[in-house]
C-alpha cells in the first residue's frame, strides 16, 4: 500500500467586529467601501422589511457608489426551508452575481441563518455581513457563525459554520419592532445574564420598565453586554465542542417546544419556557437553589414572556423530540444548567450535564399544571409556579 | 459607536492521507475502526455501483463490527442537482443518523462531489471519506476538498470546501470500469503530466499500451504520481487563491464544452479537447512551443480521447459560457497555460493568464475545422491539427 499525505495545516483568522450604535447606515457603507468585501453587494431581507428597511439601505449603498441589489423572501421561521434557500440562490444568480459578491443579511434570525447559509455555499463560500433588525438577532443570532435551515426532522439539520465579516447593530431598528418580537428577544438577554453576567441580570431585574420602554441607551448597554458574552464564548469554542454549549441554556426544551408547535411558538417564547424548565431541573438536581430558579422564572414573567407549558404539550413528547435533536449522544439528554445566576454547571470539564428523563418529565409535568397565561400581555404578573 | 471584537484565530489541521493499493476493503475497515471517525457510517453510492460495489463494502463494514447503512442515487452527472442532494440528505436523516455519523462516498466524481457536499452541511458538517471507483476520482476528484452541485446557470455554483478525512484508492475498481469512463480519466492523468511532471507525461508517451491495458502496477504508479502532484498543489493553496489554478489547465474551455453539451460530453472528454485548445492558445501567445502543443495533442489522441471541437459548438458561444463561468474577473478570461511539458506559466506571480478573446476564438475556430473523429475508437491516430 502506498501512502500519500496531504498536509493541510494553516492559521485561520476569522475575527470580525460587532458595531453597535444608532443611525448606522452611513457608517456601514463607508466601512464596506474601505474594506472592499465584494465588488458588488446583494442585500437580502424579508417581505416585512423589504420596503421599510431594505430599500432605504440599498439607496444608501448606491449613494456611496456601491453596486447593490435587493431581494427578499416571505417573512417567518417557516421560510427556513430548502425551497426558500434555493429561491435566494436563484435570485442571487439571476442578478448575474459571481464569487466577487458579498451578501448582506438584513433582518432577524431567520434572514441571518438563511443568508449566512447561502453565503457559505454560493461559489463554495462568499463573504457576508449581518445587519440584525430584531433584538434576538442583535444579541444572539447574528453572532457566532451558525447558519442553516430546518428540516421536517429537526431544526438547523442542514447548515454550516460561516462567520460574517462584520455585524452592524443599529439600535434604531428596535423602535418599530413588533411587541411580540421585541419581547421574544428579551429571552436571549435573560439567558445571557443567567449564563455569564449576574450584573446584567440584576440590572434588568432592577429596572424592567426601562427595558420594556426600549430606552435606546439602556438597550445599547444591554446589547453590548450580550455581544461581549457571546463574543467570549464563541471565541473560546468556535465549533461548539464544549463551553459554547452554555449558550444552549433553555434551548434543549425550547427547541423541542418550538418543533412541537410547528414553529408557531416564537423562538424566544419557547426559550423562555425552556429556561424556566431547565432552571427547575437544575434545582431538582441540586445544582441551583430554588430561590435562584424562582428569580429566573419571575424575571421571565415580568418581561411578558411565557413561563408555563401549554397543556397541549405532553412531557413525554417533548422529551422524545429533545432526544431526537440530541441523538448524537446516546442515553441521557445533556442540558446546559446554571449553578447560580451568572455561572453554568461544569462537571469534570463538561458543560453538557446529563439528566434522567424521569426528573425532566416531572418538571415538565409540573410546569404544565400552571394556569396557562393565554394570550400574553406585557406586564402580566409572574404566574405562581408549582415547585 | 461601540465596537465588540470577536477574536477567531486558530490553527487548523485538515491533513489526511491517500492510501493506494489493491483489495483495500479489509484495510479500510481496520483503519476506520481504529480512527473512530463516526459512531456509524452511511455508505452512499450510485445505482450502477449499489449491488456490485456498495453491498460488498457494507458487508465488509458490518463484518468488522462497524454500524453501516447503504443508500444510492441514480448514476450520472445529471444527478449533481439540488434534488438528488436533498434526497441523499433525506436518506441519511431517515436512517436516524445524527452528527455522530461519518459518510462514505463510494463512486466517481459525481458521488464524491455530492456526498462531500452533504457531509459539509449535514448538522453543520460531519466527516466523510472518499473511496473513488473511477480513474478520474482516483487521480483528481476525490482529492482536494472541492464539493458541490451544478445549477442551471453553471457547474458547481453551489458547494463547499470540505476535505475528506481519508481517501482510499483501490486500484482493483479499475478492472471493471467501462472503457469510456477509463479513457475519460486519462485526460486528468495527462493534465497532471503537463502541469507538473514531465516524467509522468513521457512514461505514458513511451508506453501508452500499458496504460490502455490497465496494467495494475502501471496504474498504481500513475495514480501515485497524480496524487502527489495534487497533494502538493492543494497543500500550497487549499482555497484556490492562485497556484491551485494550474489544476484548471484544459478546464476553462472544457467546462464550457461540458455545459454547452448539456453534460452529455463526459468531463474528461471535454477536458481533453480543452487541453488541446488551451495548449494551442499558449502556443499562439508565444508561451509554449508548437512542438510541445503537438505532443500534448498527439498523446491525448493516442489515448483515445477527442481533440477536435464538434462542429455544433460555436467558438463565440464557448467563450460566452467561459466568460460566465469566470464572471468574477472582469474583462479577459484567465487561463492556466503550460510553458513546457511539466511547468505552467506564471506571470508576475499569477497563474491565471488573461488572453484576448480574438486569439482564443481563432484557436477554437481552427480546432472545429479538424475532421471530427466521430465515434471515437481507442488507438485512432492523432488527427492532424491545423496550426
Amino acid at each position: 500500500v502506498i501512502r500519500v499525505p496531504i498536509r493541510l495545516r494553516r492559521a485561520l483568522d476569522e475575527s470580525y467586529e460587532i458595531l453597535i450604535g444608532r443611525g448606522l447606515g452611513p457608517r456601514i457603507t463607508v466601512d464596506l467601501r474601505r474594506r472592499r468585501l465584494g465588488r458588488r453587494y446583494v442585500l437580502v431581507t424579508d417581505s416585512h422589511l423589504h420596503a421599510r428597511c431594505g430599500e432605504p439601505l440599498r439607496a444608501a449603498f448606491r449613494r456611496r457608489g456601491l453596486v447593490a441589489d435587493l431581494i427578499s423572501f416571505p417573512a417567518g421561521e417557516s421560510s427556513k426551508t430548502r425551497r426558500v434557500r434555493d429561491a435566494i440562490e436563484d435570485g442571487v444568480i439571476a442578478l448575474d452575481a459571481g464569487r466577487d459578491t458579498a451578501l448582506v443579511a438584513l433582518g432577524g434570525g431567520v434572514v441571518g441563518d438563511l443568508v449566512g447559509f447561502v453565503a457559505a455555499t454560493f461559489n463554495r463560500g462568499v463573504p457576508y455581513v449581518q445587519i440584525p433588525t430584531t433584538l434576538i438577532g442583535m444579541v444572539d443570532a447574528a453572532i457566532g457563525g451558525k447558519t442553516g435551515i430546518n428540516h421536517p426532522a429537526g431544526k438547523n439539520l442542514i447548515g454550516a459554520f460561516h462567520h460574517p465579516s462584520a455585524v452592524y447593530v443599529d439600535v434604531d431598528y428596535l423602535k418599530t419592532l413588533p411587541p411580540r418580537q421585541f419581547t421574544a428577544g428579551l429571552a436571549e438577554v435573560v439567558k445571557c445574564g443567567v449564563i455569564a453576567d449576574r450584573r446584567l441580570f440584576e440590572a434588568i431585574e432592577g429596572h424592567p420598565e426601562r427595558v420594556l420602554e426600549r430606552d435606546p441607551d439602556t438597550m445599547s448597554r444591554i446589547i453590548e453586554a450580550c455581544c461581549r458574552i457571546k463574543a467570549r464564548v464563541v471565541a473560546e469554542d468556535p465549533r461548539e465542542s464544549n463551553r459554547r454549549k452554555i449558550l444552549n441554556f433553555g434551548h434543549t426544551i425550547g427547541h423541542a417546544l418550538e418543533t412541537l408547535s410547528g414553529y408557531r411558538m416564537a423562538h424566544g417564547e419557547a426559550v423562555a419556557i425552556g429556561m424556566v424548565a431547565e432552571a427547575r431541573m437544575a434545582g431538582r438536581e441540586g445544582l441551583l437553589s430554588v430561590s435562584a430558579a424562582d428569580r429566573i422564572a419571575a424575571l421571565v414573567a415580568r418581561l411578558g414572556l411565557p413561563t408555563a407549558i401549554p397543556p397541549a404539550f405532553d412531557p413525554a413528547a417533548i422529551l422524545e423530540v429533545a432526544h431526537r435533536d440530541k441523538k448524537a449522544r446516546q442515553g441521557r439528554i445533556a442540558y446546559a444548567l446554571p449553578v447560580r445566576i451568572g455561572a453554568m454547571a461544569n462537571i469534570a470539564g463538561e458543560y453538557g450535564i446529563p439528566l434522567a428523563d424521569s426528573l425532566a418529565a416531572q418538571v415538565l409535568h409540573d410546569l404544565a399544571q400552571v394556569r396557562p397565561s393565554g394570550r400574553r400581555r406585557p406586564f402580566t404578573p409572574a404566574p405562581r409556579l408549582a415547585t
